[in-house]
């Protein structure tokens, strides 16, 4: 990966990706077959049930043209209590649904002795290199995903990523970690994109705005192209091992938009630009036995350094989303081609 | 309808309904069989398409326990795209996905030439009278609450209403208008309820606090109703033929909340208590030929009697869906008692 | 205090008022001279000085028509770190500043070595009975009223409560508390409102809408009073001795907004409706010497009580501002009349 | 101005300033004299009077360490009806003062016969130039800042700029702006900052990094300079004559976000980020004579220019003031050098 830009200070941590925060595991289901270019990406906080362990979490909106579900009670309760599902943006109620399906079948008491339960799902649109009107996505990726979910996972043009398109590229999921200086291990801040978003012109790459350099060696291998407004949606999922709390969370959140902001965006009319942050240090569990609980909460004069981190990491996994993109060739014959088949590596386009 | 209670000050639309709001129309699908006691019901702000003419709308969360779908787009953009669906929680997914279908089999360019679709979806808990999990709600009962919607509608335990519980009573689908005062012809505020909330002690029908007596009336009896908590939920959909933009309509909806808490409840820890506000005064159009839209608002200090009337009106819908309620036995053999089973009319309580 | 109606289920603190919340302190500073009848409320979170011990807070914003200063930070960050100073709408900038000069003299790090200070002031308008435009509250009124801040204190016609006005009638500070059920000594909810909100025709005690006798009553008495609309705005500050954090303060603080609309309210345009919620049970110090703390919390699902607690004790509070108020006469010969001198009585009233 | 980076891709107005929104015009009034180093920055929406003739205005909070005045009305009401002051944080009280005797002055029925004012002010912490406890600013400044507003104004070290720090650097007043592209004349995004945030080693002009070589050059001047944290707030206001309609304004404030993030901020902890944006296309009548009122509005897909406009804008804004600056010693002997003090110009720095 020495071939693509390294963004910031801050050190990243061993794998560079979101499950360097441990008990994270990122798990994918794609579908490749001619006009379907699409899947499925299911981010798991931890290795147990989030139903019944449920992981503070906030989520803030840059830009809402966008249909993702959970949100609101995700924010009035404070707490994340599925694994967080990415798709495509009509598959949306079919995630939902798989979601429901896998919660009452974990759990006999669901909207009976107990309550319902909150899916989260994300989405982005991925119309251009995918048949959307197919609605290929069916509830068993989800399941597929969600059992693929592991540390080790892939990323570019697969899960939910397989037909998204960014900065008139090729897009899909990235990821990136950064690990906060100062403290004995410091803190981890880790991130996973799916990035759709972006227009050509404007793509800047660790400050420099290689897009219209890019966009010419577009025009010279195609005509046929179609140029991407800043729409389509970048969806940020940030997790920290950190001891934060909602209101500090959404402040975590909230850092997205510094990273995004220095690739080019300027957050699109048309883009879903929506930023979710949980922290896996300690669970909220469903059933408390007892009326209060204790928590360790990190003091606020000490969150500059995942703020840093979270800006950096937002930038970073972005650009690891362009550079682990492939070419990838779907509906009606569209193509979207990857950053590096039209450069070598950063070194080049760096000159 | 003389035995129920007058709310407020202000005169009621011809037809005391949500369909004084002209071209407003309401239809459900009604599941009864057994544990199943549930359905869909579907608002049509205007006989139109609401995708290719939208309507100028808002939504605010009073408190944010809720599943529901599409409120982020909706309050970014400021319009509502489609017939709002109101139904249980578990099927959220699904009525989504019936109007993604719906809005593909009408727009071929969707996702292709043009945006995706923004599909408006509420609910509210059902699982004590209906077999939650069982999932009997599927896309065609969206498409058919559709067909059904027109001006003149059933309330009570009807539609999404079916399994509903308001106070430890049978609740449901209710609906109310007023009229403000001192213009000529005035302007309709219509208000239709999916309620679904509430602790019977705290049952407060025009003032008076008879929570008590009903729950006297209720155990002499059967000993076998559950006591409902203060959750589960109550949907507000206001509309009104004023001028109105975005932030006058958030505005508008935010006077539900006064209403709502004149019935007794304090917005309970497990409730979706959200208000949505439309206007069909003037559409947008989803291709817009022009620069610039000519718009029509209503001046800010005229306001105050479309506020007074969103929070009469929500009031009256609450009581309403109580009076036309029938008593329903459902999943599990569980019963909830239809408020005019346990008392003749309000007179009667009211003495 | 017989003569006033009972609001709701739930049993009152020892001294039914918002000092039933150990530590909390209400100080007054009036000014009631012909033209000039306005004044300061100091509300002191506890003994020792908030900007060191800070207490966790939330502020939410029902109808945002006013001037209020500090709210903003306090959601940011959620503590709030100054007395709760009230006053007259024109004087929100000298309260500023005498918050100000206050912190300069006892931190002399203020601005240097340390943060600056966030003022935390709520604002009605008086400018029936005051005359605003002479700005007669000065910096050492609040000093006064700080200084005079302890667990008993007055209500009604008094600090920033001299010259408001209440649906047509006088209004000014009210105060109530209530003790949630069921646990070992239970929590408390202390209210402090100061009212200066609604339209006479509206108004609604005790669930029964007794403003068109009193507006009878009233135009019996004199032919001059100005009606008054539904503006003017009420602060509404909780304090609870209940383990809550900013995102569950912000949650209680919600629930002003059903006890106001019980009143008759329906959050009128030209009110400002504000809400701010604070705990005792812990303190976040200014500077924190390790960096992480430990903080207790009630669980979610126990918050329900608070709740109800909050909406009666909001209702409650307002009743009170109604019943303390004596008959005042200022601004050009203005009159608001005590709703006591128009009834002598809630027994009559209630009849 | 060669010797400052050129920021993005759109062409400024004629004077690359906010005044290139027709109508806008921006005064100081400075104060420097040894220990203080301050003043007032005022800028005028239009040459009339705001509060007879209120502009649609909306602003958004990216971070709220802040004590800004006047947010809350603006953004319920969609106006703002006053000049916007800018000053130190400690004389937001002074300022708020200063606006509401102006007001009464010119409208002999403010809080009688009419509402009250809104004063909107902003501020930064300039706390290490300036003796802030000193509190030097004065209802008298604001008076001079007004009455010098005009078009053609002066940067850098002025008004509310005179004492701002900015990634460890002399910071203050910048301004820019950007005219959209593809239209009749398109549309004109002027913005104005007072820039006081950031840290020097996260320093990013144009894309590039040069905070790092900055340091070391910083380094070899003094070794008495303080570090900047990423704190001590950024405001950014930005114009058009887009005809935009509050939501749309909040969506274009928004997008002030993006040019911060750009320039190495990521928000931190201690600053007040907040943008506000207004449009001169059409006022709001204070009394209007008519129930409804006729606007224009852009329809919302043309948005887009707009929103890279105020981007670009606001990341020009802050290069413009920190090339404007010029060295300062003020409180204590602090000393903050000017970064053309550090570099001769752009292209050496851009080697």
């Amino acid at each position: 990966m020495s071939a693509l830009p390294r963004i910031g200070r801050l050190a990243a941590g061993p794998r560079g990706t979101i499950a360097d925060v441990a008990g994270v595991g990122v798990g994918h289901a794609t579908i490749k077959a001619g006009d379907l270019q699409t899947g499925v990406t299911v981010v798991r906080p931890h290795a147990g049930d989030p139903f019944m362990h449920k992981v503070p979490a906030a989520a803030i909106v840059i830009n809402g043209f966008g249909k993702s579900a959970g949100l609101m009670q995700l924010n009035e309760l404070g707490v994340l209590e599925t694994p967080i599902a990415l798709t495509t943006t009509l598959s949306v109620g079919t995630m939902v649904m798989a979601q429901v399906r896998t919660a009452i079948a974990a759990h006999p008491g669901l909207a009976r002795t107990t309550t319902t339960v909150n899916p989260l799902v994300f989405e982005c649109n991925d119309g251009y290199l995918n048949d959307a009107q197919a609605l290929a996505v069916t509830e068993a990726h989800y399941g597929e995903a969600l059992a693929a979910a592991a540390p080790e996972f892939a990323r570019g043009a697969v899960g939910a990523g397989r037909g998204m398109s960014c900065f008139g590229l090729k897009g899909g999921i990235g990821t990136a970690s950064r690990v906060t200086h100062g403290k004995p291990g410091g803190w981890t801040v880790g991130v996973l994109v799916l990035a759709n978003f972006g227009r050509l012109e404007t793509l800047t790459l660790a400050g420099r705005n290689i897009g219209p350099l890019l966009a010419a060696r577009l025009a010279a291998r195609t005509q046929s192209v179609a140029a991407q407004r800043d729409q389509g949606s970048i969806i940020v999922v940030l997790a920290t091992d950190a001891p934060l709390d909602h209101r500090q969370l959404r402040r975590v959140a909230t850092r997205a938009g510094a990273g995004i902001g220095r690739t080019g965006s300027y957050y699109g009319h048309g883009s879903g630009d929506i930023a979710l942050a949980f922290s896996t240090a300690a669970t909220v569990a469903h059933d408390a036995p007892q009326q209060v609980r204790d928590v360790r909460v990190l003091i606020e004069t000490e969150l500059d350094p995942l703020f840093e981190a979270a800006a950096e990491a937002t930038e970073q996994a972005i650009v690891d989303a362009l550079f682990a993109a492939e070419t990838v060739t779907g509906f009606a014959g569209h193509t979207r081609y990857a950053l590096t088949d039209l450069a070598p590596d950063w070194a080049e386009l760096n000159r």
